[in-house]
C-alpha cells in the first residue's frame, strides 16, 4: 500500500501504471485526495463542493471494472476536479454568484465533464470560479504557496486544488488567460487548448467566441492525457492528440521571443527566472529566436472589447432584472460592456483576423515552433492588495495578471503554462509556451521536455 | 440577320443558338444594345457608363473564338450589364456616391465580374445603383414601365437596362432585397442566391454578413445561366447548378404561403395579381399549402440592425472624415446604425440563426420545396411622391418595399422574383419563390415553369 500523503503528487501515469499492476486502488486514490481536501481546504478553500459519497462509488466501479479487464484509459480510475461553471448532472452551477442562487440543479453534464466520466475519471468535486469565470482573484480561495496570497482566476479552484495534491487534474475554461494565470501563480501546468478544439457545451459562457475549457494538472504529461480525453471525437474540429509527441526531443525546434512587449513591465525576478528557462530550453537543443510582434497589444485589446461586449451581452437579461445579484466587479465591466457600440465591436471583430494573421506570418516567416514568454508579469500578490506595483507605478491587477495571455485569446492559438521556477519569497513563476492552430502535440512536447529537467511537480507546496 | 429591334427580347438562349447556326454574331447584338441604350437612356438613365468601344472589340473577339470553334458555353457573346459596386478593372467603381470622386479605377475585376468575362460575356457597361447599394429608388435611373416612377433599388440600372431590352442580363447585389425588389417593379427576373454561393470580392460591401450578388434577366432560365457562370467552381461553397431542374415539372412540388405577415399591407391589386399566380401554379400541379412563418417580423428586424450596424461600420472612416460627401439618406442610415449598442447587434445575430432554423423547421414540417410571396407589397411609386399608402395609412418606401424580401436575407434562402403581371395602369408585379439553402435549381424550376405559362419576357415596356 502506498502511503496516502505521497499520493498527492503522484502523475495520472504513475497512478494508472500502479492501479494497474495492483499496487494502488482508485478507492485509495480517491480516499487520499479526500483526507487532502480535509488536510488543506480550510486554508486554500478551493472547493464549492465536494462529492465525496459519488467518488468513493465511482472509486469502487473504477476497481471493479478494472479488476474485470473492462480498462477505460489513462483516467480510469483518477480523481479530477471541475470548475464550477461547468454543468454537472443533479449538481447546481453556481458559477460563484449569487445571481445564480436558487437555480436549479444542472440536467446534464457539460460535454468535457460527460467525456471525462466516460473515460473513467472520478469526478471528486467542483471548484471555486471568480464570479462568472470573470477576473484574477477566485475569492475565497488562496494559494496553496503562500495563503495569504491570490491564487489567480478565474479558474484559482482547479489550480489550487491541482496545486494542493487533493486532484491529479482539474477542468477550466480560459477567455483572457483564467486557466493559465492560475496555473502560473500557483505553480501548476495549465493547457488552454485551440479555440474551437474542445466542446463548451453545458459551460456557463462568459465571451462565446473567446471562451475555450482544458485542463490545469501537475505535469504536461497528465494535461496532455485530460486533453485527449476531452477532444477526442470532436467530429467538428482536428482531432486532439496532445500526447502523441510526448518524449520525442526538442533539439531543433524554433521558439520565438516575441519582444518587447511580452518582457514589458515583468517583474525583475519573473524575467530572471524566465531567462534561466530560456537558458534550459537552448540546453535542450531548442533554437530560440528574437521575433517581434507589432500587433500584440492590438490582439489584446480586440480580445478585451469582445469579451466585454460578449459578456454584457451574455448576462444582459440578470443585468436588467437583478443587477444588485451580480457582485460589483463583474456589475461594472458588465456596465462597461453594454455601452460599447456596435461598430466598435465590429471593428475588434476585425482586428482579431487581423491580428490571427500577423502571427501566422510570424509563424511562418521565422519557421517558428512556438513563442516563449512570462505567462504573468508577476508573482502571486496578497489578497488584500489587488495590484502589481512596477517600478515606474502600478498596474490594476486584473490588467497586469491577463497582458500576457489574452492576446492568445484573440488569436485563438493553443498555450500551456508551465512551472519554471520560485522567486526568492518562494511563489512560483510559469513560462508561457504559444503554438501554431491545432499544435498542442507540439507544445506539449517542448513543454514536457523542459519539465524532466526541472521535475517541479514533486514538490507540494506549504498549505 | 435580324432585326435589331427584335433582338431586344431574345432569351440568351436563343441568342446563343442563333451565333452557333451563324444566323447573329455577337457584334450585331452588342450594336443592337448601343443603340437600345441610345434609344432609352435619355428616358431611363440606366447606366453610369456604357463601354461602347470595350464591348465592340469584345464582341468580336467572341465572334472569331466561336468561329474557330473556341466555344465558352452559353454566355459566350452575351452583352451584360454590371451594377456599379462590382470592379470592373480600369474603370472606377463610383458606388453612385460623391464619397467616390476621385477614387482610383479599380486595378482588378469583382471575382463574378471576372468569371463573366471567362465564360465569353460581353461587358456592357455599369448600371445605376443607388448610394453605396443602400436604398429602393435608384435616382436618376426611371422605370421604363412608366417613366414617371422609380424603378426600385439598389439595383435600379440594372433592373432598367434589362426590361427596357439594353442588355441580355445584368448584375446586382441584394442585403434587403436590392435584386428582387428593381426586378418586381421593372418586370424582370431577379435571382438572389443563398447567401455564400456567389463571392462578393470585388464588391463595394454594404453589410457583409447580409450581402449577396445575382443576376438580372429577362428570363428565370437566363438569370439560371448567369448564375451558373458565376458560381460554377467556388471551392469553399456547393457548386451552383441553377439550370439543372429547368424543364423539369412541377406538379407534386409542395410551396408554402406564408400567411398572415407576407401578405398584409399588400395593396389589392398586387394581391389580385399573386392570387392569380397562385392559381396557375396549383394549374402547374403544385400543391399550395397555407404556412404560418411566426418568425417573419424578427427576420427582418434582425436583417435591419445587423444591415445598419455593418454599414454604419463599413462607412466609418468615411462618415468621420467626409460627412458632407454622403447624401442626407445614407447619411442618417449610418448615423443610426453607429448608435447601435454591441449588445444589441449580438442580439441580432442571435436572433438571426434562430429564425434560420425557425424556417428551416417550418419546411422539414410542412416538406416545402418553396415559399410563395409577393416581392412588394406595392408596383412602382412616382419619383415625386416616396412612400406607399395604405388603406391605414402611409408607409415610407424603404420599409415598404424591403418589407417582405429583407426577412429572406436574414435568413440566407434563395429568393427568386418573377414577373407575375400588371396592374391596372400597367405596371408590372412580382412573385417572389423562396427556396431551401443551395436550392436554387428547384426554384428555377418553378419560376421557369410559371413563366412558360405567361411569357412576359416577349414584353418590351413603353420606353
Amino acid at each position: 500500500m502506498t502511503e496516502p500523503g505521497t499520493l498527492s503528487t503522484l502523475s495520472i501515469r504513475e497512478a494508472g501504471s500502479r492501479m494497474r499492476r495492483g499496487a494502488l486502488a482508485s478507492v485509495e486514490l480517491v480516499e487520499a485526495a479526500l483526507t487532502r481536501i480535509e488536510q488543506t481546504e480550510d486554508k486554500v478553500h478551493a472547493y464549492v463542493a465536494v462529492a465525496a459519497e459519488e467518488a468513493r462509488a465511482a472509486a469502487a466501479r473504477a476497481d471493479t471494472e478494472l479488476q474485470a479487464g473492462n480498462d477505460r484509459g489513462l483516467l480510469h480510475g483518477i480523481p479530477i476536479a471541475v470548475k464550477d461553471i461547468f454543468d454537472w448532472a443533479a449538481i447546481r452551477t453556481a458559477c460563484g454568484s449569487r445571481a445564480r442562487d436558487g437555480c436549479a440543479p444542472a440536467v446534464a453534464d457539460a460535454e468535457a465533464v460527460a467525456r471525462l466520466r466516460a473515460s473513467g475519471a472520478v469526478l471528486l468535486g467542483k471548484t471555486v470560479t471568480q464570479e462568472f469565470a470573470a477576473g484574477v482573484v477566485s475569492p475565497p480561495a488562496r494559494n496553496p504557496w503562500g495563503v495569504d496570497r491570490v491564487p489567480g482566476g478565474s479558474s484559482g479552484g482547479s489550480a489550487v486544488a491541482v496545486a494542493s495534491g487533493s486532484c491529479r487534474a482539474a477542468l477550466g475554461s480560459d477567455t483572457g488567460g483564467s486557466i493559465r494565470i492560475p496555473a502560473a501563480v500557483c505553480g501548476v501546468v495549465g493547457l488552454k487548448p485551440t479555440l474551437g478544439l474542445v466542446s463548451t457545451r453545458g459551460v456557463y459562457p462568459l465571451s462565446w467566441s473567446l471562451d475555450t475549457v482544458g485542463p490545469l494538472a501537475r505535469t504536461v504529461e497528465d494535461a496532455a492525457v485530460v486533453l485527449d480525453a476531452l477532444g477526442a471525437e470532436r467530429p467538428v474540429s482536428a482531432p486532439s492528440n496532445a500526447t502523441s509527441e510526448l518524449g520525442q526531443d526538442v533539439a531543433g525546434l524554433r521558439i520565438g521571443i516575441p519582444r518587447p512587449y511580452f518582457f514589458d513591465r515583468v517583474h525583475p525576478q519573473v524575467q530572471e527566472t524566465i531567462n534561466v528557462a530560456f537558458g534550459e530550453l537552448r540546453q535542450l537543443g531548442a533554437t530560440l529566436v528574437e521575433t517581434p510582434w507589432a500587433e500584440a497589444a492590438a490582439a489584446r485589446a480586440s480580445a478585451l472589447i469582445i469579451s466585454r461586449v460578449e459578456s454584457a451581452s451574455v448576462h444582459e437579461t440578470t443585468l436588467r432584472d437583478a443587477e444588485a445579484a451580480i457582485g460589483p466587479d463583474l456589475r461594472q465591466r458588465l456596465l462597461i460592456g453594454r455601452r460599447v457600440p456596435a461598430t466598435e465591436y465590429v471593428r475588434a471583430l476585425r482586428a482579431r483576423v487581423a491580428v490571427r494573421d500577423a502571427v501566422a506570418r510570424l509563424f511562418a516567416s521565422h519557421r517558428l515552433d512556438a513563442l516563449a514568454t512570462p505567462t504573468v508579469p508577476a508573482v502571486a500578490v496578497p489578497a488584500d492588495r489587488l495590484v502589481v506595483e512596477h517600478s515606474d507605478g502600478p498596474e490594476a491587477l486584473g490588467a497586469a495578471y491577463t497582458r500576457l495571455t489574452m492576446p492568445f485569446n484573440a488569436t485563438g492559438q493553443p498555450a500551456l503554462s508551465v512551472p519554471c521556477g520560485f522567486d526568492e519569497s518562494g511563489l512560483p513563476v510559469g513560462l508561457q509556451l504559444v503554438g501554431r492552430p491545432f499544435a498542442e502535440a507540439t507544445l506539449c512536447r517542448i513543454g514536457h521536455a523542459y519539465e524532466q529537467t526541472t521535475r517541479w511537480h514533486l514538490r507540494l507546496p506549504p498549505a
